[in-house]
């Protein structure tokens, strides 16, 4: 794990979002990409060597939806860059820890991913991803 | 906000979430400390360019106690570096946000730190926080 690439927040109004970013970091998203075998629309903002990704629900079946409902707009998730995503799985799977998908699936912004169980991460859900290359 | 600082994680017992985070990041904590005015003892735990604070609570009026109280163990707060807190504390009024102490405080970590209310960040807890030089 080699910093934290982005910090997912589950947002209601995705325009509403953005316009309320656009002002906390002085710039704008650069980048907007819908996700739809997650059932999101997302958008992405730079802050130096991290990014914020804004994540709303396409239909009531996305787990950002689900989440929302359950505990309200807020910090979603967590994302690692990782270096090599399989043997990382494979790292963290001999330590003890859930992971909910074992194939890495792709991700948003172009990227390999993979969720560890917030049951075995304090209550944290946390994502791996490593960059495909182009 | 020139990047993720750190990420603040609440926790139950530190003794167990730091065992668990050393495994998740293959090295121990770097730091523990106690910040007595705000109720909490906490670790902290490298990640390139960014940090993880886990932070427990020492006593049952901790805004950390109350946050595990109705929450549940998770992410608790966002923390991004600012070159000069004061103006930025400044410039995010004027755009609207809401802060919770205008005149910045002692934080852990050698940091004077601020905090915004979640009420105007979609339900984020963000604090600035400036390094001290030492």
């Amino acid at each position: 794990m080699r910093k934290i690439e982005h910090i997912g927040i589950a947002v209601k109004d995705l325009d509403v979002s953005n316009a309320l970013f656009e002002k906390l970091f002085g710039a704008p998203a650069y980048k907007a990409e819908e996700v739809a075998s997650e059932g999101v629309t997302t958008s992405f903002f730079m802050n130096g060597p991290n990014k914020i990704e804004l994540l709303a629900a396409t239909n009531p079946d996305s787990p950002i939806a689900k989440f929302i409902e359950k505990k309200g707009e807020g910090i979603h998730h967590i994302a690692f860059d990782v270096e090599d995503i399989v043997s990382e799985i494979a790292r963290l799977q001999q330590e003890g820890f859930v992971v909910l998908n074992e194939i890495p699936k792709k991700g948003a912004d172009n990227k390999l991913v993979a969720f560890l169980h917030p049951k075995s991460t304090n209550g944290v859900l946390i994502e791996l991803c490593q960059e495909i290359p182009q």
